[in-house]
């Protein structure tokens, strides 16, 4: 039997992981920061020992938005992961990396071990270390591999985020302001964020950085236009209203062979039904400030 | 009043860092593993609660020669440095990195910040991760700058190591067998790698990797020949004898610019004077298989 620990599973992208797991066959036991304590030196230990997983999918970080590019929380998550890995004694173990180990100024697209790594923040450098670390760990006894994942939008995305600003807005009747949008991003589905993580750690023999990606790059103008569209409201986007954010490069385009030629993953959602998916949720949600 | 705490004080580097610290006006209090356990989840808390140092020269890792690359025991001493970083609260903090943590395929001369770091084990991993990390945190009272050691010979060196072995063979009339030691490296004596890694600590306003090396790269086989002749039997080595590590790349030469303009660090042993004093150490040690 395939028993797959996953932490975080309460998070934005962990909610869909159990899903996602159990269409592959696995009993999975997911934990949110009320069920494990991952940050007390006992508590990987612990829950370890207690759900006997085959398989980890280590999803749990510090993610408040704004602060945790920088916060020391970095370091005790990066320190939690270590004892979580530590602790593990399973097959197979993949954690979840992020878009900013690699070199933001070098030329997409990103291709994972071919682009330099070169954090530009705590964040990566946190969520790097921990994939460098474990992937050159060669006396334990799971393979690792580590899923970097780029941009991610769906339900119960954090409403200080873009597609849930601008959908917020015009679901209120209010103008949205924007930048231009010309950058080139690639965006994903949380469920399919999810479902490629899943994919990735049911792929046993493929180890090292793995970028979670649609492959589906899009300006960012495009994807603020088809929310404002499945909103309802194409004609209240002021684009040009807000200042491109200075250092940003202009495209951040992720290769996607590794996920779909060797995880053999395809997403499920494209960008106009995802983003329909997100504009629904915000539409039932109460409204709040934005 | 400055006051530095050395960790890893006892150590073939570390001995040398007291004398060179007094030199420069500091108190120093240097611990080895038998005043502190820093591996405890308490000790580096307990350390620098006692100490109150204002610098910290953190020197202390696992350093078992033939293990230490691939030992899961980088891991902890990986964690027990953050806990170390975290605990301290002075100005400057400054560890011991690797050369290692560079990508050793990539041409020389290895220049801090521009040649990749790519490690390639362990080892390299953990210390690429302290630095990077540590770097990254910008809410530390203290400034922050790794020394990344190239090669390093001298007293007390592990008798397993290329230096010993050979001027112990040849002290002992025997014949040394090498390879033909054409790779390039850059040698630097113990004492000269603690002096930089202690003007590195003074050097508040240098942030960042610092490559900790002579700036006299040579043939490995004049390493040899200039230890067999200070031993009094240059005709007793046989060059060629053993193979050459495959995969050793034929040049890995550091950049020395940033210790000699920026922390202003020259070295006092030339590569005779230091390798001289290393055969002198041996020839007083009583001999035991090498």
């Amino acid at each position: 039997m395939k028993r797959a620990l996953v932490t975080g599973a309460t998070g934005f992208i962990g909610r869909h992981a159990q899903a996602a797991l159990r269409e592959r066959g696995y009993d999975v036991v997911g934990v949110g920061s009320a069920d494990a304590d991952l940050l007390q030196p006992a508590g990987a230990r612990e829950l370890v020992d207690r759900v006997q997983p085959t398989h980890l999918l280590h999803l749990a970080w510090y993610a408040e938005p704004g602060l945790f590019w920088t916060s020391q929380e970095n370091v005790r998550w990066l320190e939690a992961s270590f004892r979580l890995l530590h602790a593990f004694q399973g097959e197979r173990a993949v954690v979840a990396g992020t878009s900013a180990e690699y070199d933001w100024s070098a030329p997409s697209p990103l291709v994972e071990g071919v682009t330099p790594d070169r954090p530009a923040n705590l964040y990566g450098a946190a969520k790097l270390s921990l994939s460098q670390v474990a992937g050159h760990i060669e006396d334990a006894p799971w393979s690792f591999a580590s899923g970097r994942v780029f941009f991610v939008y769906g339900p119960h995305e954090d409403p200080r985020r873009l597609v849930p600003q601008v959908a917020r807005k015009l679901l209120a009747g209010e103008r949205a302001a924007v930048s231009e949008g010309t950058q080139v991003r690639d965006f994903m589905h949380a469920a399919d964020a999810a479902g490629a993580l899943c994919a990735l750690l049911d792929s046993g023999d493929v180890t090292g950085p793995v970028n979670i990606a649609s492959g589906e790059p899009v300006p960012v103008r495009d994807v603020v236009g088809i929310v404002a569209e499945e909103a309802g409201a194409p004609e209240r986007v002021d684009y040009g209203a807000l200042p491109t954010r200075p250092g940003d490069p202009q495209e951040l385009v992720p290769s996607v062979a590794r996920l779909r030629d060797e995880v053999g993953f395809q997403p499920r959602y494209g960008l106009r039904d995802g983003l329909r998916d997100a504009v629904e949720f915000w539409r039932g949600e109460p409204l709040s400030p934005a």
